[in-house]
């Protein structure tokens, strides 16, 4: 089953496909998908992003493949939902997307084994993990300019039931900008697969329900301009759809900035 | 004014100190000190922590003093209350407090000013941001086996009003191990003061209510065992008490370690 959650007429609600264009409410009212605002599809708790998990990616940025899984936080600013906008800053020289599967715990454990960490998984929607290439440095692990933006992350559009996923290691990933087919990957090409993640995490910390591991990228990274629109898509998860703005058409007409004031 | 958040008799309260071992919950009933659970002061939204923010510090870790403030982020598994229990694991061989002023953000801004920065601090408790230094790594950003255990970042008692802290870059901070003082070190020694942190985090990212800045620690760090118990106070926001367990003390008696099923 697939499930967004949308805001719509003054109400949040959790949201169904309901043919190609249109969503079925809970309470059952038909609304298209244009006209809602979609939120990420779950709330997330702890946010784990992975960096360097596909070998060809690592080598794309020119790092050597990690031993152990690197892992850095997400805060929750840095959260957008499907349709919306990603802000390019003005000071910016490279943004990069980054197709990801997204995988979003269902039930709390310490310990985890690889063997049980599949029971531990609710399902899973698609990220667009974007990064501000500029500010990348040479230890693996970006810091917050890099990857925890206001909104630099698109989630969505749905939540998919772990059920409905017979095989997530086996999922080709797909980003176009502007209709372009820019990267191709499969999930098949972690260093770390999800169950081993799972493992790994719940080592030596506990994963609990909301929890969201978004598992890296592939190669074939980049540069996105302001006014290009980027679907990032999972075979089976999802087509997220994202538009980059300029400073302008992310701070209205003005385009100064906002201020604190 | 000072506000703790305390769990006691079915409920969470808000409650103020009443004399020098009771608490006035906000219902009116007056409770002792050491009859109740204590919560963080506030449910951590973001929780920005600093690495070697105090000059002394990093030459104690043997890293160059940083150029730009480091900071990484923490997951909400990471904290627990005053008078609570930390878990020193059975495979760390070297595990130390950290004492540090931590800044609660009151109030939402986005490229806020060092003139403009206090007005977005509600106010501040103290954290203890423990680390198992094993994992410590040699380009500044701990990973998560360092910093991320569950309970291994006591926060409180209190939350203390902004008003009532008229200087908070001139305050006395001292760690005491089983009574005896191993740490001391003053909120003027910090390389990137509040002001300065609030502007550089603003610069980038919105900063919401609820958010946390661990500041980071003076030098003066040492191996904690379990039994100890360990106070870190900041002059004029609290003494916050934590009692390192191994094992056993954090499973139960089996001592086994918790497995998922």
């Amino acid at each position: 089953m697939k499930r967004a959650r949308i805001a719509w007429q003054g109400g949040i609600h959790e949201a169904r496909p309901h043919g190609a264009d249109q969503l079925r409410l809970a309470d059952g009212r038909i609304v298209g998908q244009a006209e809602v605002t979609w939120l990420p599809p779950v709330q997330p708790r702890t946010v784990f992003a992975l960096g360097l998990n596909y070998a060809d990616h690592a080598k794309e940025l020119a790092f050597k493949a990690p031993e152990a899984p690197l892992v850095f936080l997400k805060g929750p600013n840095a959260f957008t939902g499907h349709r919306s906008f990603s802000r390019r800053p003005a000071d910016a020289t490279y943004m990069h997307y980054e197709c990801e599967l997204a995988v979003v715990i269902g039930k709390a454990g310490y310990r985890i084994s690889k063997a049980d960490a599949y029971d531990h998984v609710a399902g899973y929607t698609v990220a667009n993990d974007y990064a501000i290439r500029d500010y990348l440095e040479n230890w693996y692990r970006p810091n917050l300019r890099v990857k925890n933006r206001d909104a630099c992350t698109p989630l969505g559009p749905w939540l998919v039931d772990r059920a409905d996923v017979p095989d997530p290691m086996a999922l080709r990933l797909t980003t176009r900008v502007n209709g372009v087919t820019t990267q191709q990957g499969t999930t098949a090409d972690m260093i770390f697969d999800v169950p081993t993640l799972i493992e790994y995490l719940s080592s030596f910390m506990t994963l609990s329900p909301g929890d969201l591991i978004l598992t890296g990228t592939p190669e074939g990274l980049a540069d996105v301009k302001a006014g290009d629109v980027v679907d990032t898509e999972i075979e089976g998860i999802g087509c997220l759809t994202n538009t980059i703005v300029d400073d302008a058409g992310w701070f209205g007409a003005a385009g100064q900035g906002a201020h604190a004031q």
